[in-house]
């Protein structure tokens, strides 16, 4: 599909309220979604082999989104049939003591992928200019340092051989009533209802103001930002999927030819060695 | 499928040569065997998603065996399918320097399972007393103690919650010579052939008695070993995952409850919260 719609340019000024969440391009219902999506994600199993064969290349995915906005579900979706040697996630969640007496990155740093892996971070180090800063977590003077210092970061990771792949899950507050009504209705889904939730809902503004910022001042050259209207869950699994794909694809991977004639090995081998 | 042929039981003598590699239990064949391990795969899946919403148990797997042995297969055959978040694949290969610094089981220890997590490693600690045996890394005196503080960091790992499931995955030198000539031949194998495979399988006597060695000082009560032919590939994916299945299916999981009444929170996201 085509994905360029939903990229965000740097320097493009980008006003949520003008991006509509249940958007889903031409496509009329999720019919074709669900062929195109397996058809995607055969393609993406065989080119995670590629990758982890070739042990070249290294892929950073990062899911940034609101409560609900289904970043378990795109790795549970787009990730399934992936092989789990060589894909790897990396969750965030509220920082560690030990993880609080460091600068925000270090954590982070430490789980970005080697050579041939990708690794996708449910949250981010976003989260130290969105939820901190809603919640006044540090002063603006900080945070507001941040920007920059994401940016140069993300630029080191990719002058140094990683590439960066940043999806913002946008739905709209109407959709999050539903699924959040759902996790309370459905006793299966208990288990990921945290009455906390509806405390962070109700700084909605707050946050979309605070996404505005991280959309315009960190989609950069080198770690674009896409907006992936999510309030219809297949039209986000395949727009995710169809990017991630495209960007293993211009990989342009081969397998690794030896550096030596293999030959006289098989020979050792059937001469009985 | 019945697996207690093998289990290896705790101060059961192994006599290597008695155990056919190409053992297939009493099945003539591998039509039956495919739609079994689709079922298991689908069963896995369920199951691994119960274990990271429970969040209680945690599950180590440990694969062992010979080059060639299949323990990237079984990764890719039998975990196909998981989530990829709540399932991690750790691989031990030649100890960095920073990781020889500390005693053996310090990089090991790093990499166990959190709660609701399912780990499996790719090799493992027992690799210190195999191939750091074979190769006499260290002294006789040293790696003959390491039997009995494998068996109490395992002791550990299973008093303070871990289930533990070793696979030593058995083949035969003949079937290994057809897998190296494959991977020589294949050129989309080639990278997974190293020249210094045909060294080590030299070795394979010294080899053999150090696995000898190992399932029958290392076969405990709490963290027991099974003994998997893995000359054909279905038959090792169906009884590794069977005993995965069943030892999930035997965690009697739950879906969490919620500790207080979630209908007021309905009430007030209906109320226009």
């Amino acid at each position: 599909m085509n994905f360029d719609p939903y990229f965000v340019r740097p320097r493009q000024k980008i006003d949520l309220r003008n991006w509509e969440p249940d958007d889903t391009h031409a496509w009329k219902g999720s019919d074709k979604a669900v062929t195109e999506l397996a058809d995607l994600t055969a393609k993406l199993e065989s080119l995670q082999e590629q990758l982890y064969c070739e042990s070249k290349h290294r892929l950073l995915v990062v899911l940034q989104g609101m409560d609900t906005s289904g970043k378990d579900g795109v790795i549970r979706k787009v990730f399934e049939g992936v092989n789990p040697q060589g894909v790897r996630v990396a969750s965030f969640k509220v920082p560690t003591p030990i993880e609080l007496a460091h600068d925000y990155l270090w954590r982070v740093h430490s789980q970005t992928p080697g050579k041939g892996e990708m690794v996708i971070f449910n949250r981010s180090h976003y989260e130290d200019v969105l939820a901190v800063r809603v919640h006044n977590l540090v002063p603006e003077n900080v945070w507001k340092k941040r920007y920059n210092q994401i940016n140069e970061f993300e630029r080191l990771l990719v002058e140094e051989g990683t590439t960066v792949l940043k999806f913002y899950l946008h739905i709209s507050r109407d959709e999050q009533k539903e699924r959040l009504l759902e996790r309370i209705e459905t006793p299966e889904k208990n288990w990921k209802f945290n009455p906390g939730d509806l405390e962070e809902r109700k700084l909605w503004p707050e946050y979309m103001a605070a996404y505005e910022d991280v959309l315009n001042r960190t989609s950069t050259e080198w770690a674009p930002w896409y907006l992936v209207p999510a309030d219809k869950k297949w039209f986000r699994n395949v727009l995710i999927s169809s990017v991630i794909v495209e960007t293993l694809k211009g990989f342009d991977m081969k397998y690794p030819t030896p550096e030596e004639d293999l030959a006289p090995y098989a020979a050792r081998l059937r001469a009985g060695e």
